[in-house]
């Protein structure tokens, strides 16, 4: 209940809206800890309300997190109960988190007027982007599980394998010590395809001496993980060791430059800078990285136009890379947390470039 | 193109729209073939513009499918190029497929008046509830690899087995042969959690005698399925061969009941009637189904309120349950296509109530 006084004090307090109305079904398992719910009406005074249909009614019910759970019945308005619950909290001027721009519609038409409906995506934004204990204990777990992905990746990348072998392996392993899930579809990209940083993974089988990155993540409890390494079938040319070599000093300046207070451009700028120097500037062709939470990805980024300063428990990747059409990429990322010490990896595993 | 074609045809000469934008990435994929695109403009004359980001411009314009490809630069905004673009096709009036209110006031500001711009999610929507041919052959690999799952899952549910394990095994032989991953989150539901229709899937072990709610699905070139079985582990209790008999004939009825030009409505109410005469009609606490198809949940729903007429090429699931909050739960579910001569099953396996 702690998000949702911190969601009043934003929505309530510092802008002057009296009631909060979340729809984004990862807002809401944020607020409630659980998923299956379809919408949670936050008044300034009052208790409450989740809304759910009839599926999942009994399961909500069961979770409950102490919050007052109304049925939505089949052929009932999810609109106008919403406004007709805020209409009984007073409220005048309800905030939305998200909608799509016919659901803005009806529920214009059942609050009577567009004019007591605002934008309040922000208020959640902000409050995600800072995790509190009982995420950041998710996340390492989350994290320690595509740790073993790297793991297996490691063991199993080798010429004659199939990209999709590869991933179903990793997959396997995380899922059999916890893993809820991935928390994006495995990538296992391998010569000319690592040349895009979202390369996926096929039937093709990998050949020796190819560059393959192995982009993965596991959920635990709602909580992603996203974690890249890029290995070489067979023995490692010199290029791919000197381009390898610049994403790793890139990877680690980057790290190093993670603490609280620096902007996100900045950081992006460090990582940058040496791919630039050494000649690789138009190859990488990303951001350095992305927040990392109960989506893999959200605010706040780490790139060129990142206005947002880092904070004490900001969750971002750490992925610079360098991707050489017709050739192949290279690509090393790590989830980390912001600590008041810096910065800590969240996933970990060895950064060497040669596979089995 | 055909797809394009078709759209314009909904669009620009049914309705008077002269410019579509297609915003949602699920959309993208059915008009492009692949993942990776921002946005489409298609105007009524002229060429479409797919616009994309840096990081998928290069794979996007590999994949190409015959599309100009426009590169969206760090720092550009993505509203305004469309606008722009749009004006250089003299469209005056773009429907959009999907938007929150904040995307949607955004483009308003780039076209410079609100009233240019409607909502034209439906004429998607229609397009993708008929299947086309290639969809079709799609639809019955990720029919057949769910088949697969459900084997697996016969060959897993045993007393002392965690419900994680079970789907890791599902998951894991999907994978293995073609899947690219699952369409939802494998639900191994046992015990009092079966009562619960997405009960989910914990590291709970399997008691003898429970009931297990196995609801698993592939992901085969973007195509969904859908399929559910209820096992027990163990020799089954009277009442629950009552319950699974009940379930198992509304699910028969229903899927007789299937054929074109009946309406979504009607086909729920047969497996319901099945159900409320054997006196559990209040513990069927959903829609007998929902359309399958990029997405695992899409039109047309098979409910009470259902008000789609079926047509050849429909796809949607069969999916008759009775929950009973603190004993547990039965469901049984295929992925049913819609054909000329009625329809036919994309999802197949044991129907029997016995696990190893």
């Amino acid at each position: 209940m702690d998000r949702i006084a911190a969601l009043r004090r934003k929505a309530f307090k510092e802008a002057k809206f009296d009631g909060y109305v979340v729809f984004n079904e990862v807002n809401l398992t944020y607020f409630t800890g659980f998923s299956g719910a379809n919408a949670l009406l936050i008044p300034e005074d009052g208790e409450s309300v989740l809304f759910v249909y009839g599926t999942n009614y009994e399961m909500c019910k069961a979770q409950g997190a102490g919050l007052k759970v109304e049925l939505v019945k089949s052929g009932e308005n999810l609109m106008d109960k919403i406004a007709g619950q805020a209409k009984v909290f007073g409220a005048k001027h309800l905030a939305v988190d998200a909608l799509n721009v016919e659901g803005w519609q009806a529920l214009a038409k059942s609050v009577g007027d567009e004019k007591k409906l605002g934008c309040g995506n922000s208020f959640v934004r902000d409050l995600r982007m800072v995790k509190d204990k009982s995420e950041i204990e998710l996340m390492r777990k989350a994290g320690e599980l595509a740790s073993l992905g790297v793991k297996v990746a490691y063991e199993t990348v080798a010429p004659g394998v199939a990209e999709r072998e590869v991933a179903a392996e990793i997959e396997y392993a995380m899922r059999k010590h916890g893993s809820d899930g991935t928390s994006f579809d495995t990538s296992v990209a391998s010569g000319p395809n690592s040349a895009y940083p979202h390369g996926g993974c096929s039937d093709k089988k990998i050949r020796e001496d190819d560059l393959v990155i192995v982009d993965l993540g596991a959920r635990y409890r709602f909580y992603c993980s996203d974690v890249t390494r890029t290995l070489v079938a067979g023995k490692p040319s010199e290029k791919q060791k000197k381009l390898h070599r610049i994403v790793l000093e890139a990877y680690e300046k980057a790290f190093d430059a993670i603490e609280p207070g620096v902007k996100a451009s900045e950081v992006d700028a460090v990582g940058r800078r040496i791919v630039e120097d050494a000649g690789y500037g138009e190859f990488f062709v990303h951001g350095l990285g992305h927040g990392v939470g109960l989506e893999i990805h959200e605010p706040p980024t780490l790139s060129r136009s990142g206005m947002e300063t880092l904070v004490v428990g900001n969750v971002v990747t750490n992925e610079p890379g360098i991707y050489l059409v017709g050739y192949g990429g290279i690509r090393v990322e790590d989830t980390v947390l912001v600590t008041k010490a810096g910065a800590e990896k969240l996933t970990q595993g060895a950064y060497t470039l040669c596979g089995k």
